[in-house]
Parts: structure tokens; C-alpha cells; sequence
């Protein structure tokens, strides 16, 4: 497997993503693009790269606040986030910067690309494709589902496989209903999968780390969940 | 593929299932029950069966109203089954006769069972995960999520996975909230599926000759979910 920092820029600022792939593939292949939680670039998101390379994709980790910063403490990151979400031109933009670098790699099949994205990045995602990004898909684990700007009919493009915990206080059900009013008002083909008693983010190992009792990993929901994020990539990309 | 149907009795009621295996695989597998919608068996519940079949499972289709009674009319079907419904431990006995006819089969693993149902199939397997039988794993596809009798806590054995359209005007929004809160209070795994804009029997590919607007097949939710099936059988068989 190849990996590599990459950087790109989103007007004034330098972005610094993680770039993974299989190196004995040939010719070009579906592209993913990598949303870390809000913490920002780190172990969690590279190693879900990796994975993704394994399974014979170009996957593509992005940075959200400038040279691949990663934050330590929760409350830093939040404020960080805040300020980004509180301008959704600007959100869209960063998020669009690390989907045209992906495009552009001579390995992609730029018709076939993805974003996946953890908490914050999970709410990334669907962001590109309220924007209309040409996605095949977006899958968000345990991401944040409302929005500044509702999806408008018909303007999405991608599928939507949104998975969530059946426990998390951070997407509640009225989280749940809105979005799931929103994409069903807007025409989109939409799939949301919960599990049961699972929390916030669920599919970090190393959440403990961040001592929010809001938070805990599962093994189980991060290994179905990924499963069911492989099964709708075959779909999509076939 | 080998297909019969295959007699069994609650009390004094000779039910007909319909079995499907593969004859060329040697020794025990596991065994799947299919309960059929509300009009009994028929081309649907077959068809399944021998889908299961060709992944490899023993399959039986259970039979609800005795010697394999299919009804043409929805509102004729609809009677037989409340009746069916309105006496929670005649509903269970009735489920449990087709389980322990399939347990006993002498090329079924009997320590590795599930049972799937489709409309009142799904509620049908439910009850059977409710009332412990020693199931690994319920899937209920469009199936109706109330109970007489909620699942008391730590008393059942199967993982649940539950598949709803997320259109389904027989089971709406306060129907999947009371059913995920009695799975959760009780310490049940389960997981549900949403499909958006999804109607109720998107399983079944002749749905419209049931006449009810309420009711529409959907083919990709009706290929997605049975692949969530095929991977949720994977884990739970392993």
C-alpha cells in the first residue's frame, strides 16, 4: 500500500491530506474521500483510509483546519468546528478544495467518487452532496445531520447511506426526523441504518481518549457499519 | 436445489410448509423459518426460501391459517390474521410449530436458526425473538413492530434486524420509536434499516396486485435488503 501527505488549498490556506491506494492496481479506480471527526486529521481517519485502500479504492483523508491539524482537546476542536460550520459557503468550499484535489489524481476514476466522513465529517459529506458535488455516494457514521442549507429537490446527486447510534444524544431523533424529511422532500435515495444502545462515535477505538461520556466506541456498530458502507460502494460503483 | 412441502401440526391444525435446500451439500447448516405476508403462503415465500436455498441454508416457509391456505383478497387475509393476532400465545405456539419442525430437520444445525418474515412475517418473527426462542437472528422485512406483549428485559436471544420503508404508512414514525425503545430497554442487539420514500411490501415484486395504494414493491430496497440480510446471516452464522 502507498500513502502519502498531499496538499492542496482552499484560497489562503494550505490543506494537508492523506492519500492511500494500492500500489499494484493499475489503471484508474473509484476515489473516496475521508472526513476525520472534529478533532481533525489523525490515527482514526488514516487507518479508515487505509482500509479503504485494501478494498481496492483511492482513498483521500482531508484536513479541515489548515496543514493536517490535530487538536487533543475536544472543547479546542469544537470552537474550531464552530467557526467553520458558522459559514456554510466557506464549509462547502473547504469541503469542495479536498474533493477536486481527489478528482484530479491521475489513479481515479473522477465519474466514481464517494465521501465518508466520522462526526463532523459524516455532516462534511453530506454537505458536498446538498451542494450537489458529483458523488456516486455519501456515507456518514455517527454524523451531525442538520443543516444551514436544506437539500433542494432533485439537486443531489449522490445516494446517501447515513449510520447512526440508536443511543446518541448528540443526533437525536428530531436530528433524525428533520433529516430524514429533508432528503425524502428533496427526491433523494437515502438509507439510514441504527443501531441499538450505541453511542457517539462508535467507530473510534481510541474514544476513550476524549473522556465525554457522550462518546464511547462499539465494536460491532463500527464493524457493521463498515460492512454496510462496502456492500453500498459495490453497488454504487458497479 | 430441492424443494417439498413438508406437513406439521399446532394442536389440531395441519399447517403446510415448503422446504428448499441444496441436495448436493453434505451435513448440518444452518436453518432459516420464512414467514410469508399477511395472505399466506405463496410464489413470494417460496421464492425466498429458495433464495436462501442457493445461499447455502435450509430454508422452510411456515404456514399461518392451515394446510397452506393462501388468500387472494387482502381484507379476507386481514381477518384470518387478526384473529391469528388477537391471542398472543396461540400466535406464539402457532411460530413456535414451525420452528421446532424445522430444529428437528436432520440437516439443519439446530444451534444455528433464524427466522425472517415479510409484512406480518416480520411481526411473526418478532414474537419468536420475543418469546426466546433460541434463535441467532430475526429480520423482519415490512414487518408491523407492535406487540401484546414487549420483550422483557434480557429474554431475548436473537439479534434483530429490522428493514422498514421509511413511507410505510402501516408502520409509521411513533411505531419504529416504541419498538426501538422496547429493544433497547429490554437489552436486545438490534439494528433497523430506513429506506426512504420506501412503501410497505416493497419485498414482494407483484405487490400491485393487491390493489392497496399503501403498498409498493421497490426493487432496490428489495435487493438492498436482502443483501443486509445475507451479511447480518454471515455474522450471526459464523
Amino acid at each position: 500500500m502507498k500513502t502519502e501527505t498531499l496538499d492542496y488549498r482552499d484560497s489562503e490556506i494550505n490543506l494537508r491530506g492523506y492519500l492511500a491506494y494500492d500500489g499494484n492496481i493499475g489503471g484508474q479506480r473509484p476515489g473516496v474521500l475521508v472526513w476525520p471527526q472534529v478533532c481533525g486529521p489523525g490515527v482514526h481517519s488514516r487507518t479508515k483510509a487505509e482500509k479503504l485502500a485494501a478494498l481496492g479504492y483511492v482513498a483521500f483523508a482531508g484536513d479541515y483546519y489548515g496543514n493536517g491539524r490535530e487538536l487533543d482537546r475536544l472543547d479546542d476542536a469544537i470552537k474550531l468546528a464552530q467557526s467553520l460550520f458558522g459559514d456554510p459557503t466557506a464549509l462547502r468550499r473547504r469541503a469542495m478544495a479536498a474533493f477536486a484535489r481527489l478528482a484530479e489524481l491521475p489513479q481515479v476514476d473522477s465519474s466514481r467518487l464517494a465521501s465518508i466522513g466520522f462526526c463532523i465529517g459524516g455532516t462534511f459529506s453530506l454537505e458536498l452532496a446538498r451542494a450537489g458535488a458529483p458523488l456516486r455516494g455519501v456515507v456518514s457514521f455517527h454524523g451531525g445531520l442538520p443543516t444551514q442549507r436544506p437539500a433542494e429537490k432533485h439537486a443531489v446527486k449522490a445516494r446517501i447511506l447515513a449510520c447512526t447510534g440508536g443511543n446518541d444524544s448528540l443526533v437525536p431523533p428530531e436530528q433524525v426526523n428533520a433529516f430524514q424529511a429533508e432528503m425524502t422532500a428533496a427526491g433523494v435515495d437515502w438509507q439510514m441504518i441504527t443501531y441499538g444502545g450505541v453511542k457517539h462515535n462508535f467507530t473510534d477505538p481510541d474514544t476513550a481518549r476524549l473522556g465525554n461520556p457522550a462518546l464511547e466506541y462499539n465494536q460491532l456498530a463500527d464493524e457493521r457499519s463498515w460492512n454496510a458502507m462496502a456492500g453500498f460502494f459495490e453497488e454504487i460503483f458497479a
